[in-house]
């Protein structure tokens, strides 16, 4: 096991009504920007539950946050939160209202003049406006971690940040809202959740046990509940070990003390940036190539999770290996989620180029656990995956 | 699943060489009381870092806690920190010494009369002198969590306290302490730990699949890394897997959303107050027996625990929820830990009615996670435990 430090300080309030409790949460006295998407929580009956929470603040309201969180947008909020005086943020949303949150939660204490700066020159930070979060969508674990990732469609960039200032204060998880939630988007979470597992598990055995273990926990728990959610969002039990499975699966925990790989959602980006693929299918069309490309140096931990997560019990460790990534694009399709990206796009040919080149112009030459990928290997990864 | 709050704001440095990094997590300025227990960091060099690590710093010393942090001992050391105005706690030991540091740093700011009266009343710390850890003893949780056990020998009495002021700033969990531990005391903190997720996991089932899952691979954890720990503590990587599973089995974590048990514990702690037997060893006299008495109410978690950690596939529900109770037993046995109250003491007769008396005197009628268990159950709990 790797040395690691380990500090979560967000309280996750979960259950079926907990929003009510937000104004506890809340300093007395602020003054609250009120942020949202696009308006689902209007019809959902989530918007009432936070706004009669909320009685008593002073509330201002933000909505138009769009998936993969644009920068214009954002500046637009920026805006609002310096002529306003705003004193706190709660993001009502998933997964891009959240990291848009957090983009401004930085932003509005940030002293340089161009806060893209916080993305490009990797700014990290250590304190931000303080915010909390309403879940509307299990899926990217950012309810209850401090990285974000912003979009700009100007430059076509998709760019990461973080730091331990953007800690969200509280984060309410109520698993009724997966109920109103359409199907699509539900396997998008649960590919995403899944995905976010094998980026900090399938890398190379490095005897931490434990952490491996609840990985594999999560990888069983969200196999589980899958059928069961994507049949009947109204029931509450599988609702529950969802919302908490995703989660766990990137609040830090599992990825202390060990490799971590994350090159799946480095690619990944590319698409999205490129095509406006969701999130989570650029995962699921990435994930099975690497895992091929990569074989050797990944069979090892993939023959573990063939036993362990799909108890395939029979064959060599190749044997084993090789059929953990058929489970896992079978897992997928499942789902409803393709795995080609001649899928998604007819137009494809000369995408593995163009990621190619743009890792080469960012100086991107050290992807994945054993950082030894380089903008070549990306190539082949990504033609793999055609 | 029930609703939950969870936050644990702790920060863990995990691994070799990280004691020399306490100096960067204490506040400039503090006056350090440093805590200790019967004097076996300064033969085992942990010490010496420590001083090290503190230079700078103005530090006092309190050496001499014993293991069942006793309140007269603790009243001495309450004594020197109103003196000395230390504005700064540090515990370097096992359980009891930080155990007896959470009793400090909230008697610290106690406002009443008498700092017991926090252990009689039940009073929640909200807020504490602030503290951090050293961990030398993988047993007890108690570095990451906000609870506490202070005994006081005037009156026999051994009693819990806690509150979300008593989580410990910093802890470090610094995997080569396990070198020097006496194995007595390396099975006792195995024994402790295993038994911390049988509390929170032997109940009943409640759809919590990944709360079931995670408590199921720290139990596997500690089973795969008992040996290698009993026979080579000098092995870093099953000491690493050991700290860390001791750890997260008494975090919060695994207890949130489900039904807790905390029997065992209740009962074992009579056994520790009457006879002086070592903590882990009143758990494993009592936990078999509890399991065979409540054996309809727990049958179900049983014969999970049995097919999932103990691979025991055949067989009825009952079969594999008794044999489970067997091969936990002989998992005790194996560390050299005895299970049978008559293996401790010739002088146990009388025991169950006496334990039995005392719950009566407290009004502890609602014992077990269904709040069922009178002080006649426990008699009887304690009688099958002869």
């Amino acid at each position: 096991m790797n040395n690691f430090e380990y500090q979560n300080p967000t309280k996750i309030l979960f259950g079926k009504d907990q929003i009510e409790n937000i104004s506890k949460e809340i300093p007395n006295k602020a003054k609250v920007l009120l942020l949202y998407g696009g308006g689902s929580i209007k019809k959902n009956g989530i918007y009432e539950q936070v706004t009669k929470a909320l009685k008593g603040f002073e509330v201002v309201e933000f909505g138009g946050i769009p998936a993969n969180p644009e920068y214009a947008v954002l500046m637009d909020a920026l805006k609002i939160i310096k002529e306003q005086k705003i004193t706190f943020l709660l993001a009502v949303g998933g997964g891009s209202v959240i990291d848009g949150t957090k983009f401004l939660s930085s932003a509005a204490l940030y002293k340089g003049d161009t806060p893209w700066d916080i993305l490009t020159e990797n700014i990290r930070t250590t304190s931000g406006m303080p915010f909390g979060t309403v879940l509307t969508l299990p899926a990217t674990g950012s309810e209850m971690n401090s990285g974000a990732v912003i979009t700009r469609e100007e430059t076509k960039e998709k760019l990461a940040m973080g730091g331990p200032g953007l800690f969200p204060q509280f984060s309410v998880l109520d698993p009724t809202v997966i109920q109103s939630i359409p199907k699509r988007q539900l396997a998008n979470g649960i590919t995403d959740a899944f995905t976010h597992v094998l980026e900090q598990y399938m890398t190379y055995p490095i005897n931490a046990l434990l952490q491996d273990r609840i990985s594999e926990s999560i990888l069983q728990t969200l196999i589980e509940v899958a059928p069961k959610v994507m049949k009947d969002p109204k029931d509450y039990k599988a609702a529950a070990d969802f919302m908490w499975s995703c989660t766990m699966a990137l609040n830090g925990l599992i990825q202390k003390g060990v490799p971590t790989d994350w090159a799946v959602h480095a690619i990944g980006h590319e698409l999205t940036a490129l095509y406006g693929i969701d999130h989570a299918r650029t995962l699921a069309v990435i994930a099975p190539s690497h895992y091929r490309y990569n074989f050797e140096a990944k069979k090892e931990k993939l023959a573990q999770y063939a036993e362990r997560v799909w108890n395939i019990t029979e064959g060599s460790v190749d044997e084993k290996a090789k059929q953990a990534i058929v489970r896992t694009e079978m897992f997928f399709n499942g789902l409803g989620i393709d795995t080609k990206l001649s899928d998604y796009t007819r137009d494809y040919m000369g995408t593995a180029q163009e990621i190619s080149r743009r890792f080469t112009v960012r100086g991107w030459n050290t992807l994945g656990e054993h950082k030894n990928l380089s903008p070549s290997d990306v190539e082949k990864i990504v033609t793999m995956a055609y």
